[in-house]
């Protein structure tokens, strides 16, 4: 797990190389053709990249996005009215049997099929109209790291290519500028050594609550995912928002909440949950760029203050990954075999 | 919350007698307006009741159903493409500003409101096109029941009279026959004397996993929710699907599990789960009306066979609630009133 976080600079690098010309043609035919909604399908950790890309999507391109509940089609066999909408399926392996039925039963509802996969012969290809390809070489450990990376970096990249004539749609006036990510990546790894003495702190954790928001909500969920599979921790997930909405009850002194907060329009609801944590005496982590938000944490651990939201999902989620990753080697456990777990899971 | 739970029969009547017409009429005019997309935009116990209401209208109506990032708009201000979408609010108040933002949002944007709302004079109803009440009268527990049942309520009568026309739209066949929810509610509520010699076991559970699929997927969400902010235990959620993909590896011996399983569609799933957590001799808990799911547990609350489960979301929550609020009080804790929280939460 430890090489496959390393790897990802470079993983991220020849994705953006080798997929950019076909992601720019997909965008091109996709604003010909009018999309007029996105339906993302995944589980585990590539649907927390969909997370991820269901906000930068709607952001940047104006498309109202669905994250898919497979078992609508799988058990229901429900027929749903797909013309005119764009469906993404996301699967390292492409193999998950419920992702593919689902991208099957869309397509034959008239919806326009796009296959996320690290595997260039996976059934998923078969499947789908076309495919989009992690280029980071096969992933060993069980707790994905480099494809999850890699299926965010897809996702930006279709995000700006698929949004290009849609700048005046929205008011964020951001241009993705996703060339820059692997080197911020590359800087993210530089923080091993000091997770490395953080992690010790942790041994005896139980529990936690991860949270993030818009851009960052979906490495909330990313990182808790990997602390319940490498370390076995009950990690929860909220948005800082909904934290606040009945789950904040759970918080006494010393409680333990990670939290991932980019400098940018997050930074306030962030600031206004670290107050209210202050207050309840929680044991509080913050992985941020803005030095306000770590100076109201119990811990932080700093990231560049130059990466700005909109490209910050794929180096913050470095630290939680090395996090996980070294906080169960201190644990005395195996991240790449977690217990219980096999590589493809099957689910229908 | 015991007596508002307790009230929840003669609620639902309420709301069945005295929206009905309203959710027929409504129905019929968007039909004829036709609906592309609908968007669901919510927070806290009112954001599981959209969760149950996407997975009820996906499969009944056909039409793809969102669920709402309140972000994406309040706080990156996206402009999204709604023009055939039926956006539908759903707050307990009435005043989740975020919430109403949203609303106001999707209406600029040509989408159809509705709110969804136990309030007739809040912000919301000033916002939306349409309003739905519910009717069991002003909720003071902090902890919603009686509303949360009274939303998922208005998603039965409007899923029915949304997809009366598309029966054959979906392979389900089903028709919702909302009216007997009421009385199999009060059979719920007969298990109360169970459940209160039963929750003396959990006194001391200090994390749990809560599971649920399809049409009960939310309720694992509730009863969570529930169970974090008045009993404050750590507990999760997930799909049975979605466990089995990582987080299963939080499960040792004596573990918690909390599932809920109606009989059907989702029935083998619960099975393949409940076989593999005896393996891990996790300690598992089922609210079902399936002999044999019980049978495969270490505990079990068991409702009527006959409630299928298109139907069983709202009887099968009370048994949760009865369990929070009970659990709570067992511990010596008020459930109406959960440390840090108040009844109406706002956030942007």
């Amino acid at each position: 797990m430890l090489q496959e976080i390393a790897e990802q600079p470079a993983a991220l690098e020849k994705t953006i190389t080798e997929e950019r010309s076909k992601v720019e043609r997909l965008g091109q035919f996709l604003r010909k053709r009018g999309v007029n909604l996105i339906v993302l399908v995944a589980r585990g950790s590539s649907d927390n990249a969909a997370l991820f890309g269901r906000y930068l999507l709607e952001t940047m391109t104006g498309i109202p996005v669905s994250l898919s509940a497979p078992s609508v089609h799988t058990l229901y066999n429900a027929k749903l009215k797909l013309q005119g909408a764009l469906v993404i399926g996301v699967s390292q392996s492409g193999e998950g049997e419920d992702i593919n039925r689902v991208l099957e039963n869309c397509r034959h509802a008239g919806a326009y099929t796009v296959g996320i996969t690290n595997e260039a012969d996976s059934t998923m290809t078969g499947v789908v109209d076309e495919t989009l390809l992690m280029h980071g070489g096969r992933e060993r450990s069980v707790a994905a790291t480099k494809t999850f990376t890699g299926q965010m970096m897809l996702f930006h990249m279709l995000a700006h290519s698929l949004g290009e004539a849609n700048t005046s749609s929205n008011n964020t006036n951001v241009r993705l500028a996703f060339e820059a990510i692997p080197e911020w990546t590359n800087r993210a790894l530089a923080l091993r050594p000091q997770i490395e003495r953080l992690v010790e702190r942790y041994v005896f954790m139980e529990n936690c609550v991860v949270v993030g928001r818009g851009l960052l909500y979906a490495n909330a969920y990313e990182l808790a995912l990997k602390l319940m599979e490498t370390c076995y921790v009950v990690a929860e997930r909220f948005s800082s928002a909904d934290f606040l909405h009945g789950p904040l009850a759970m918080v006494e002194r010393h409680f333990p909440v990670i939290l991932f907060a980019a400098p940018g329009r997050t930074s306030e609801s962030a600031k206004i949950l670290l107050e209210r944590l202050q207050e309840l005496h929680a044991d509080t982590l913050t992985i941020t760029g803005d030095a306000e938000l770590a100076k109201l944490s119990t811990r932080s651990i700093a990231l560049p203050n130059e990466i700005d939201e909109f490209h910050a999902a794929i180096p913050y989620i470095v630290p939680g990954q090395l996090f996980a990753a070294l906080l169960a080697d201190a644990k005395g456990l195996n991240p790449d075999a977690p217990r219980s777990l096999s590589k493809v899971t099957r689910t229908l």
